[in-house]
């Protein structure tokens, strides 16, 4: 549901591995199924969710985060008796707790860390899951059975899967997701202030960077708006550490900033 | 003079250009020295300063920042009178200052932005400088000829050159590459502070986000100590970056995240 740059990406993934399985997107605009149709990978498309969830088996939510609460309000009462549902929204919390307001007993909370500054199918890629993080986030009602069905749905397309609580993975999400993305659009702010020099002087390591400050304006605030509390966590956070970094320079003690840089460096090297 | 990661890759970019161009490699290590002299770009190597600059029309000083003061101060009584100097360090108001004080007339300063987050010769790259920019950095008692002169140089590598006084260079590249390269370190020392699914839950976007992090940390403590000055200043305005975000989010006026956001896309957009 929802044939954007993750969800088309997704149904070329499945197809690539099993050609023989049944894929029927939902979507909203007609030039969307339409395009859908015309791949290999889609068999049907739809704009009615009652349609398009018909006869399966496992469905994946794949439509921005601001439209899953509605879907997650009427998707209960047509979803198939042994249909499994998770997402791939950015955020978990609210999302897990409204399908369980809305008591959708066979929903698991999935976030695949997988995409791009680009958004839209023109840039969907089957080997966009390969060998990436994928978190599942079971609540406490989620039955282990579902949990270790929608791990090896994820796993099975390439992933390495990370087990949290639906609040666990906003608070790690915020750390490592949001609060890099700010950063780099708050420094695209304060740079897009200075002189001209700073655009004509930007060199790769700048460009690197800022990369993810390139992308949807629309979806990150929309992020942000349903993360919020843990974003200002981590900004908190992260600020202190630019006070000690402060505190150091202002000390002119080099020997002191040496030993912060390599502890910076041995966390990235650490996910190199 | 130092065949580092720049000088190396200087000396391989002029032979590429002009093979009859005759290169003279000074450098401390003997270890060193005979790399070069393996080498195809490298005609002569010393551990003699006046030895490596006799007959030179050209003299290039690729030592790290720390060194450079030292060898100005003993460099102008042994340059030959037609040659001219230049350097490739990261910072440049106090090394044109130490240039002017040691009467070498024939100085400007010069700073090529290229590099890597590796350091040393094994990464050297003939093509290191074709599309970058450089920073050429005339003080006030710089003749118009020799700035020309220089610019010429790096021009005829391929680079775009940004000619500046060396106090705005310094203030420019604090904001441009100290800056960034001080948060990706923050981020890191932050991230490595948290739990470990920070670092299962990377995803590409933060590799790249800090790859500059993995650079030398003796490199870059040697660049801020050059540079304390202009990069407190640096962090104080990025600061107040972060206290705007962090109040647009508190107050949760998304609208205008999403203004803001879309100012930091179109900075980034315009270095793409």
């Amino acid at each position: 549901m929802g044939p954007g740059l993750l969800g088309t990406s997704l149904g070329m993934a499945i197809h690539a591995r099993d050609s023989a399985m049944r894929i029927s997107v939902w979507a909203r605009r007609e030039e969307s199924r339409n395009a859908c149709l015309q791949a290999s990978w889609c068999h049907e498309a739809s704009d009615n969710l009652e349609e398009a969830l018909s006869g399966s088996d496992l469905a994946v939510l794949c439509t921005p985060v601001v439209h899953l609460s509605e879907i997650l309000g009427k998707i209960g009462s047509i979803l198939p008796a042994n249909c499994l549902l998770t997402d791939v929204g950015s955020t978990k919390a609210e999302i897990c707790m409204t399908a369980e307001q809305a008591a959708i007993k066979n929903f698991v909370g999935s976030h695949p860390i997988a995409g791009s500054e680009k958004s839209g199918m023109d840039y969907a890629d089957s080997a966009l899951f390969e060998g990436r993080p994928c978190f599942v986030t079971p609540s406490e009602n989620t039955s282990v059975e579902n949990a270790d069905k929608i791990t090896a749905f994820w796993k099975w397309l390439g992933m390495r899967i990370i087990q949290v609580a639906p609040k666990e993975h906003d608070r790690i999400l915020a750390q490592v997701s949001h609060l890099p993305h700010l950063l780099a659009s708050a420094l695209c702010n304060f740079l897009s202030k200075q002189s001209r020099a700073c655009r004509e002087g930007a060199g790769q390591g700048l460009r690197d960077a800022t990369r993810i400050a390139a992308g949807s304006p629309k979806i990150w605030s929309d992020i942000a708006q349903h993360n919020s509390k843990e974003i200002l966590e981590a900004l908190d956070l992260f600020s202190e550490e630019i006070s000690q970094l402060k505190h150091i320079i202002a000390n002119q003690d080099f020997a002191d900033l040496e030993k912060w840089l390599e502890e910076g460096k041995a966390f990235r090297d650490s996910i190199a």
